[in-house]
């Protein structure tokens, strides 16, 4: 069960282009393309005819061949061709789902067409804002995506898990204030003339503790920014801070599996690609580190025998906000 | 759910000999071997003690001793020796399955051995004819046998996925004649003055067009008969043809997988080699083809969450008879 | 379903220290470590928390500290400390199971703990004797622990699967004795002037046939003796014998799949090196050869579609009498 009428991000926009790019979304098989005018399309991956992949086909100009029996598909998923017949069946119809590109992402919406709305998506500006470099990337994670959000939404674990890169002690040792306003969740943590992370000091050249900050919203159906930075204790000038947004979307992929589409784009250093360089690197890193974690918890989860509830401490006030509106949703589209 | 009361081809003759050899027909695991005077034997391979595969213990004369406990068991399944004790529980005895060796294949009963009727043995005399010369090959395939019943009875894909052997633009766009006469099913398919396709070019040598034939039929439960060929068109002359019976005879293996039995006899070059060893060539680079089509579609008919149909297009024609052939035949054993 | 309310081997001592290891029992997790004082600890492996696996922390002190949150647990499974909160919920408690080291492996009990009585424990003192040389090993096995469990109650299958080590044609050949005493069942072999199998000539320079024996006792869950051993035919001076004491005790892992814990400990040549490692290669030899049989029968069981009881032979009886013993208690337990 995952929230059907809601944008995605299916793709990074670096991803497609004139081939044909398979991918599963919310437990669908999609084929992904650019038509010759650049414009994307995402059709349904299952030949209405056959079953067989559409991304396994060829593109001819602005319309997919299937690879088994040559039945065309235009990007409105109309068949256009039929071999050795006239007549096309009406049913011989792909199903197209509504797109749109932004944010450096290209957006699928896996639910009712007619409330696809472009304006909710949610804004990601940072990706290719003025004034902010990114690095993004893309993972896929054998877990299911709400471990993904549990895990962006309390950071708790950076002082366990990421102490190589972005983990101190101020971080688990620091409580949160969290919030939610109708379908966002506010979850914020500032650590006063702290120790700085080790990646901190590598980018920034911190040789002070800092005051560091974390300031996250989730919305869902798993979007979650992080405005997180610090700066010299005391030092009220941003221009000396290392300051960061680390974007986070997750796209449930199969039962047990999500992709996670994730940039990290800093107002510091916006020129210095050596320092775009580290930073995409040990981050990478560092989400490796959070593969590790949350693939395993996945298995322990799926195999208790008990099925006992997750318990949450005083840091999942976050996660349990998340997970309530993600129920809540769930159950209103079901029950609508 | 399969066909029981019929024979299937359960290995090649070449296969076997006088050492074991295991394999799953129908959801049932089978060892086969040759008696000392060469007559085939197929058992169920689960030792009817512990259940131990017989195929991993050895021939003693004519009977396996198994694996684990040493008991013995004749060609009949009869238990002939049980360690340290003489009496013979009767119950200890592993089915025997009626077999037969035919036309190059060996072929098992799954049904009632009452009806086992060597004279159901489907028509495969290509395979050792005079006049004929035979390629013959084993393919294993992760795919339900229906669909490539499917593929072998509408050869319009070789358009799309043959076209570096047997495919050319003619077959997907000539229409076919197809009809069903009992539990046969005739597909036809005649093209007249088109471009050859490269194997043909390369087996005969035709540097014009050509008049191209199919002429199929189908046996339940999976037997195919292919008779393809070409002449320069408007040439009259047979001797001047490429002509070979493709001959397919697939027999389910396990839920989602199949053993494919494969011949192209011809009747022409017959004492020609190199020519023997090209076409065993592409014809195996032809169903590797073949595999990777049907092997995803597979995929993606099992993973469809809402279980729709395939569609039927004029194409399918043929298919559509075979499998209310298949269907209705599952469903009279069913219901006697 | 398994005996919850006995003791199972979870390690040999030798494995146990100072860092984590996790390990699937009875289908379920659990970690297992010994305090700075020695003591073996094992807690269930989900954190009560988010159910990452302990075993993936580290041991700060006697406890564990997760690897994801850094909630630290003691030996009792108690939560002694929750990031960022002063507060520690009861119910973050992970299950600590009842724990004892003896004869050379760490044993843990299952059930309720009001009943985890030491004095329960099965008996292999042989392992650690005065006067016995022992040698010691475990593998993990891909089958259900009552095929390994019929394996040492019937070495009928010597003669076929372990000719090379401790197979000879007598064992087979010669008819057991058997008798069950209330949870104990009792199998005995001997075998007069028979030929010594390869390793017994190899350990003890046998030159002449032997008087073999085989005395083998079975306790539940999976607890199985083998007191086996020759002399020279007629040679009552049993310091002339090869004698050793076979000791398994297996204990489930997840459905189809087991532990097995063994020892060899012998009573001639103790301080013979050489002929420790002879035996301990040859038999890891021979248990590889078992394993081979077995993890097939688990397949060949896994698969029957027919779901056919095993069949007994005369050789079974101490497997019948075992399997009924097990049965018993099971159902034992469900209804209490």
């Amino acid at each position: 069960m995952y929230i059907k009428n809601s944008w995605y991000v299916a793709a990074d926009a670096d991803e497609l282009g004139r081939s044909l790019l398979g991918r599963w979304i919310c437990d669908e098989p999609v084929v992904l393309f650019r038509k010759e005018d650049g414009t994307a399309v995402i059709l349904e991956d299952r030949c209405p005819h056959r079953k067989f992949a559409l991304s396994k086909g060829e593109l001819v100009g602005d319309e997919i061949q299937c690879g088994y029996h040559g039945m065309r598909f235009d990007g409105a998923g109309t068949c256009t061709f039929v071999p050795a017949q006239d007549n096309i069946p009406p049913r011989l119809k792909a199903r197209a789902y509504p797109v749109e590109e932004r944010h450096g992402w290209v957006w699928i919406w896996m639910g009712d067409p007619a409330q696809a709305d472009a304006e909710l998506i949610p804004d990601y500006h940072w990706n290719t804002a003025e004034g902010w470099a990114p690095v993004k990337g893309y993972l896929n994670f054998s877990a299911d995506y709400k471990l993904l959000v549990d895990n962006l939404l309390d950071l708790t674990h950076e002082t366990y898990v990421h102490q190589r890169t972005i983990g101190n002690h101020a971080v688990a040792h620091t409580p949160m204030e969290t919030r939610a306003e109708g379908d966002t969740v506010y979850v914020d943590r500032v650590m006063k003339d702290c120790a700085p992370p080790p990646l901190f000091k590598k980018a920034r050249g911190f040789t002070t503790n800092i005051d560091r900050w974390q300031h996250i919203w989730f919305k869902p159906p798993a979007n979650i920014w992080i405005d997180a930075g610090g700066v010299p204790t005391g030092d009220n000038d941003r221009t000396n801070a290392l300051n960061w947004m680390v974007l986070n979307s997750i796209t449930p992929e199969r039962a047990g599996s999500c992709h996670y589409f994730w940039g990290v784009s800093r107002c510091f250093s916006q020129d210095d690609a050596e320092i775009g360089e580290l930073i995409r690197n040990q981050i990478i890193a560092t989400f490796e580190e959070d593969r590790d974690i949350i693939e395993t918890q996945q298995r322990y989860i799926e195999t208790d025998p008990n099925d006992k509830p997750l318990l949450a401490a005083n840091c999942d006030a976050g996660n349990v906000h998340a997970r309530r509106i993600i129920d809540r949703l769930i159950a209103a589209e079901a029950a609508a």
